[in-house]
């Protein structure tokens, strides 16, 4: 991973503003104007157009689209195009795509990496791609390293032939499901002077629902690229998946998806498609849904009808930009990508997926937030917060030099710092050798003197941890107690609840393995006022209790 | 629970067509016009109104409204109101509440429950509620007893008083807090005449985010009034939650909240509220959000400032309302609840709690769907399509008679169905005794014979179950071997996949408190071609295996 930018000051201006996760708010500076990231390019047949770019841009709100140079200098015949702009009457930012994507299906075209960099240049696109060879999801290794090799040799070549620097280009990034070769494809790219890094094959990826394969995928492009380059994940448009993608670092999206689907009665929602010919309802208040119905739709010529649900499935992906962005603002992106995986199980492997890259996610991840954090269960064991917390309680705390107790206390309230368990009781009775922690879900271990610190009192969870989450607890515990080498005694106090109960039976077990002396107080010694930890009352150990403990 | 309606053909009509989960499409008839439901009635103040009702109606596409004949009654000066559609200049579904919140908050209202009942009559309501007496959160056991007590006397006393049949009656149900005086409620008040029955006091409970008793409180009125009959929730009408109370049976609301949070800036979201002052971007493209911004509406003097959080704030309602009619088309509605419960855990522990209603949630769900089913993890196992297999397989399904050894092998793909390990390999080999069953998550046992049927065939779930899941598998071998009696030797086949090593590590101890017998065969086996289970590969079992197996 880069820690320094090698090309600082030589790109067109990135500049990203709010973060989450590790996604961005960003604006990508081209010479028609700034570009807000994250952001979707509607793909426009440059020839054909079901909705007319104008309206695209008026009416439906795309400040950018894509549209295919290639296609433009194959087929348009006679027409010279002097500004793309023009040629298309679309105001916006355009980007132009070089027939990568017809390699891909048709496996050549006609045209040179040479003549298409040309070609962009000539018609005043605002982002060029060179003409790339993409990988597929299909290709073997060997023929997966040959696509790297040709598209760095295409970079090498397209750097001699740029002249117009007002254009953003974008380096390729290929590999296809070979990790190892995406991390050195973007490698090899960032050493090359692009404006912009696109991770290419993800179509066929995303077609077969292999979305953990995705997320290694785009962690493989992203952790090898500056983190001040905007990524493109190329194909990409279904408004379902655009959080997760945002979240591994992806700025931008191009996809041709909202007309292919409008094509095959395809409705997209934020939770996945629906089929316009089973269809009652619209859940949607858009400008295309919010006075009609799935039925008078269906009633409409075939025409009408592609062109009714392309204008909804841009609009919803539109919108789920915006609720991107929205939810960075407020600190709930990780929220948002739960939600959003959801929609398929398929993507909820992807969510889950990340978990192999909680390195990469708390080395990079904002520290800290304005918003507190929901967790809910297992699934929310990946989130950056959590994950922090870990690596820094078993990495960098150091426990009070005379604690050799570790009494561990359940916090009373959903909002633990309200419940104040150290400052509401008289634990300091314990005597100096004790130190006192907390715990609740997800936490299995929060030294006293940190819980009004993030993220542990802005923390809400459920008051019951879930299987997952409670193994996850007492893991911590273990390691905890492993690394810090200070304690003899782990005392685990517990309620009659069932799952602290086996929240004290799993830390006994680590205890065990750990040579750590072990005890718990319950129900019977804190009702004989032993100890009392429960409610609001005031808790304090007696001399017995303190005999017990030391 | 009633299995008959005692007042079949008495009350308006209400007929349910879609159903799924608990929640049900229905229409239900009024002297105004049918109502389509699930609905939801927005509180309307009949003295000074922000949007005018006609607006309300033509514009954002409300069909019906809820104003109170109390305050009318007791403010309206000497306006005689001959009919309350004029009066409000609304052309859709009126109905009036009695002043039964104003109980609540004040006290005591000046009005007796037989003038409040006469009155509209006068003002020709289309929905009526009698003047019953709020349990509220915060009632003693002794107090909550009492407003049942009452409520159903005056349930009584307004049976005698009603002359007008042409408007339907709203028979509350009170108990509050306490689950059995909400059952008690319920059964007292379904005895009585009434089309439509409403539970009280939900409005303080969800203020406090208490939906694991939301969801005790619903389900003890749901099951125990006749499940012909609607069922309104009093002043729930936050998107966020609506999802959950029709899963769980309910069919009307009635909110004030869209304008109640408009007056505090927020903005609501089917996932939760948002504050106005700190939102960059609107998630929305309503009418109302898709031409502005967040900060261009900040500008706006203070009364169009509500006014526009009003308007989106009752938009998102409806759209919500629709996404629920669509999800219940579609046979969605549990995956549209577990998203939802995902906005705030305090929601995420209303779905769980619905794991105290399995028994209901299996008798009343529907047993099949059109569609397949989405399963994650543990969320997901109180869905009835899961509690209905689990029930099955362990009460009604019968072995076949010479079963001796159950045989669990994988199944090896995403799609079950189409991996087929019983036909695909030939494990007929393995001789009479053996009965061939598949494991994949979230079901831990299923026999081979029904494994093209649904669920099985139908579901969907993540490669690897979470912890959680992997626990409620195994417990299902256990209750399952414990039932059969049939099986003197469990055997499960695994492949090196983590999780299917615990599985079988959790089988085998079930088995040795059983006292069956346990073996099980994993890559070693597999790969000395003892057995061959894996991929696509034609399996058998040969003789050396079959002796271990007999």
């Amino acid at each position: 991973m880069y820690e320094t930018d090698p090309f600082e000051g030589y790109a067109l201006s990135f500049e990203t503003a709010e973060r989450d996760v590790l996604g961005r708010i960003g604006t990508f500076g081209t010479k028609s104007g700034k570009l807000e990231t994250p952001a979707l390019f509607p793909v426009v047949n440059p020839l054909a157009q079901e909705i007319p770019p104008r309206i695209m841009f008026e009416r439906i709100g795309c400040k950018a689209l894509i549209t295919n140079a290639y296609l433009i200098r194959r087929r348009g015949g006679n027409t010279v195009v002097a500004d793309i702009h023009d040629f298309l009457d679309f105001p916006g930012i355009v980007a132009t795509d070089s027939g990568a994507y017809q390699i891909l299906r048709y496996g050549e075209v006609q045209v040179s990496p040479a003549e298409i960099v040309e070609y962009q240049q000539s018609i005043g696109t605002d982002i060029g791609v060179i003409l790339d060879v993409p990988t597929g999801s299909r290709a073997t290794k060997a023929r997966a390293i040959e696509t790297v090799k040709e598209t760095t040799r295409r970079a090498d070549e397209a750097q001699k032939l740029i002249t117009r620097r007002d254009i953003a280009w974008v380096g390729p990034i290929q590999g296809g499901l070979y990790p190892d070769l995406v991390a050195q494809s973007a490698r090899e790219m960032s050493k090359r002077r692009f404006d912009i890094y696109a991770l290419g094959s993800p179509t066929e990826v995303m077609e077969q629902y292999l979305f953990a394969d995705l997320v290694d995928m785009i962690f493989a492009a992203r952790t090898n690229l500056p983190s001040s380059a905007p990524l493109h994940l190329f194909g990409a448009g279904h408004p379902f998946m655009l959080a997760l993608a945002v979240a591994l670092g992806c700025d931008l999206f191009d996809s041709a998806a909202y007309i292919l689907y409008a094509r095959r009665g395809r409705y997209m929602t934020h939770a996945g498609t629906l089929q316009l010919g089973e269809m009652e309802y619209f859940p949607c208040k858009c400008n295309s849904c919010a006075r009609t119905s799935p039925e008078e739709v269906r009633s409409r010529p075939i025409v009408e009808r592609i062109r009714f649900l392309a204008e909804h499935n841009l609009s919803a992906c539109l919108q789920e930009i915006e609720t991107i962005k929205e939810a960075i603002v407020e600190g709930r992106l990780w929220e948002l990508v739960e939600v959003r995986c959801r929609s398929h199980p398929s993507l909820h492997e992807g969510l889950l997926q990340m978990r192999r890259h909680a390195a990469h996610i708390t080395r990079s991840a904002p520290s800290t937030k304005r918003k507190g954090i929901f967790f809910f269960d297992s699934a929310s064991l990946q989130r950056p917060e959590y994950l922090m917390y870990v690596e820094r309680l078993t990495r960098d705390y150091v426990p009070p030099r005379s604690a050799r107790i570790a009494l561990l206390v359940p916090a009373t309230s959903r909002y633990p710092s309200k419940a104040n368990t150290s400052t509401d009781m008289n634990w300091t009775n314990v005597g100096p050798g004790a130190h006192i922690c907390l715990y609740y879900p997800p936490y299995g271990i929060v030294p006293s003197e940190l819980e009004d610190t993030f993220p542990f009192s802005q923390t809400q969870s459920p008051q019951e941890p879930d299987p997952g989450t409670l193994k996850a607890m007492a893991e911590t515990v273990r390691t905890y107690l492993a690394k810090s080498r200070t304690y003899q005694t782990l005392v685990v106090v517990r309620s009659s609840k069932e799952w602290q109960k086996r929240f004290a039976g799993m830390c006994r077990n680590a205890c065990r393995k750990l040579g750590v002396k072990f005890s718990t107080y319950g129900d019977r010694e804190v009702s004989s006022g032993r100890i009392r930890i429960l409610g609001r009352k005031k808790g304090y150990l007696d001399k017995a209790a303190r005999r017990r403990l030391v």
